[in-house]
């Protein structure tokens, strides 16, 4: 048994967001608990010119569907940037799970040497697939996780890290 | 051709350890042109009872190498965690990407399903190679290496995510 590209990547995707809508209800929790207006929090960064919350948790959702779009061949679906509150978030992630859950192995059948380019703030990019998935969809998808975790961890939420690695 | 564990280890390893370093090395500039006690920022947190930097370098390298062994079916190497400069986390970094190197694709063939288990802070783990490379070791390292790149980032180095992504 080999592993699969589809393997390295649905099943991984799922997960991660899963751990992320769970660390945002969280988030959420110890928000009303302080009384605060939640939905604030999704506006915090960990600096001024850093990310806020709510985008961490969009590009998140987006590098999962985006990056299982273009290693299946199949153009990514575009979707708005206009959550203000947790509950819209909530909603974002699960659709993008959805998503993800509509993929098949067989879409990611020969996906390893698949060329891939597309257009980034950075330019124009582009990989194979395997060098899309390793070293780009997932640092990717770590980055915008984890630093959604440590602005909620800043900001006091009692999570920890079994919370980021989630159960199996 | 197939996806190899190899493939989805050592070099991704390899190439996250290789950008730690260098925005490390940017932090350190950083640091040194503020005037400032350069290693003094090695004990920075993004909140007290978070893990100071110094430790979060320390604790990616050992995911990296201790994953590494785990699934070749080796025994861990164990190193001290003794650094107080970045010079000497420099060194410990170097010494992790040429322990990786050290590693053959023959260790990892059958590692997808190697039985796994080891103590943690959490207790008793138990994996198969596959979950334990892509829901613990992968997710870990990059928790670790994005946690440092936040609390350089929040501290004014000034980096971005070209330096985290990195260069193939």
């Amino acid at each position: 048994m080999a592993l699969s590209m589809y393997d390295a990547s649905i099943p991984v995707f799922v997960r991660v967001l899963r751990n992320l809508d769970q660390i945002l209800a969280k988030g959420e929790a110890h928000a009303r608990d302080k009384g605060a207006q939640a939905d604030a929090l999704l506006q915090s960064r960990l600096i001024f010119d850093m990310l806020p919350l709510v985008r961490q948790v969009q590009i998140a959702t987006d590098m999962a569907t985006r990056g299982a779009s273009r290693l299946a061949g199949v153009d990514p679906r575009s979707v708005e940037d206009n959550e203000t509150s947790f509950e819209q978030l909530h909603a974002r992630i699960a659709s993008a799970i959805e998503h993800l859950r509509g993929f098949t192995p067989a879409q990611f059948e020969g996906s390893q040497t698949r060329a891939i380019s597309f257009k980034s703030r950075a330019g124009e990019l582009k990989f194979e697939g395997q060098g899309y998935l390793f070293h780009y969809v997932l640092p990717n998808l770590y980055f915008h996780v984890t630093t959604a975790y440590n602005l909620l961890r800043q900001a006091g939420v009692p999570i920890g890290k079994a919370d980021f690695l989630g159960e199996a």
